[in-house]
């Protein structure tokens, strides 16, 4: 297979943090971008938020050289591009309106993916003329660090296609036999939150040790393996039939005695105070670069062990 | 403080993985262990077990000269012991027999710390003379590698004594307020799970695919990183207040659409032929040691970052 599909050149429609982080990976892979982005004053966040990424990157040894322009119109942004990016805020009918004209405008070899994380590609796709080019490819922050790519296709070849492209970039693809609203890792992040939020409304500890007790335990392996998996070794030598037959039914009832908490003004004021604590006076732009930091030297140590 | 409280001597009671972890690592601080398991062949394994984790301590230059003996009778084991770390398996009766057994052999000085994962502290003191200093300690499997303990006690002073000493083994300790089934770790890895097998008893991602979502995704992340500080960076420049207020609402829409699935007999065959599927081949003891591998570059990973 050419490397990266054969493609040179890639639009990013759509420059916050999630576009903006796509342009740097793309760049580093020295794959030309075209970018666009309505909001005002837009490309000197563009540049600062790529020039950054893109020294993170050097340290895996990424260091194409792809140029990155932003235009003023979309039309100049797509031109001759053969893979879109779509950043879009997450507004249906608006990306709706967006993808048709994407599709509109792009020559029939080129693949238009969307970022989207909340909504379902069925209900995007609905303008589209050609919609069976047109996918879910839904990354988790930030795009350029974080492997994840979680694919909604009308059909499989097309969701190979674009898997491909992906996992050239050093991405870890994920390919969804149907589609479901949250797609897979948010609906598994979202199941957690619940309980993490239970924990702090039954005061059973604080947000600080709950963040810890995860990030310390459970997290930490699902670095490594995830949860089908860790069951299998939790199972002993008899793996995972053994773990379902014997502890399947206690799993059973610890789902039975999971909280449902309300997010009421009483625990949402808990979480935040919680949250100030734990942050211990650093703002969200020196937590963001303690993550990157954790990030970056936990995909490093990666390289050893083999893909995931 | 005096480093390990000034505690010289660990009485390990119950040598399965759990147990002969906590050997590893108490020796490989220098700490002296005694040990008591009633189970036949006990001792091969043990010493087995506990030269190949030592190997695995030496990585992170931690190479103490604590002995290891066991013993063929447990007041042998526990006489002169200043800290007993009880494993033996989750049978509520027999536990409740083994800590007042324990609690009457040991001298006043030493804090007798349960390894159980299912049982409730109240439930499991009640036999014991001085339950006040008998308290729950649930590590994370492989204990000597993973940091978290979850600590619950009788009252605040006996958990930091508690959690000063394995602060000094290099564990992070989690003190909770109050007791609960599953303490804080497996509540969360149990909500988690339980949407993992909705995911494929639904037919939306084959188990590997779940499996690679979390470990390319948020439990990436999560290594780095707990849930509610995840969302408080997920708000932008509002932090949590921000997230909480404005995508609370689809939060809770989303927890709302949650599985609930049944371990039914073709959803755990639908898991197991998954599982198949994802290990290729690879024998459990294979899977432990590349999960052992990652925890542990993981691990040297997170030095430069600092504490989470």
């Amino acid at each position: 297979m050419t490397k990266y599909n054969g493609y040179r050149r890639v639009a990013v429609i759509g420059c916050g943090t999630v576009g903006a982080s796509w342009a740097a990976l793309f760049t580093a892979h020295g794959l030309d971008v075209a970018a666009f982005d309505p909001a005002p004053g837009r490309g000197e966040r563009l540049a600062a938020f790529v020039t950054h990424a893109r020294s993170q990157l050097k340290e895996f040894g990424l260091d194409g050289e792809g140029s990155l322009t932003l235009h003023e119109r979309m039309e100049d942004a797509v031109a001759g591009a053969d893979f879109v990016q779509e950043n879009a805020p997450e507004d249906e009918v608006a990306k709706r309106g967006l993808l048709a004209e994407l599709d509109a405008l792009l020559p029939e070899h080129a693949l238009i993916a969307s970022s989207t994380s909340a909504l379902l590609r069925s209900a995007i796709v609905t303008e589209c003329a050609r919609p069976e080019r047109v996918i879910v490819a839904h990354p988790f922050n930030p795009p350029h660090l974080v492997p994840l790519v979680e694919i909604v296709a009308a059909d499989a070849a097309t969701a190979e296609r674009a898997a491909a492209f992906y996992r050239d970039l050093g991405r870890r693809p994920v390919i969804l036999r149907r589609e479901m609203p949250g797609h897979i890792a948010n609906r598994l992040a979202s199941a957690l939150y619940r309980e993490a939020v239970n924990l702090v409304a039954e005061g059973v500890a604080s947000v600080a040790d709950v963040d810890a007790a995860l990030c310390n335990g459970p997290g930490l392996r699902w670095a490594a393996m995830g949860p089908h998996m860790t069951y299998h070794l939790g199972g002993g030598a008899g793996g995972i039939r053994h773990y379902l037959d014997h502890l399947g039914p206690s799993q059973a009832r610890r789902w039975a005695s999971l909280g449902n908490p309300a997010l009421s003004e009483a625990v949402k004021a808990a979480i935040v105070s919680g949250i100030d604590a734990e942050a211990e006076g650093r703002s969200i732009a020196e937590l963001e670069a303690r993550r990157d930091r954790s990030l970056i030297e936990i995909l490093k140590s990666r390289v050893e062990v083999a893909g995931q």
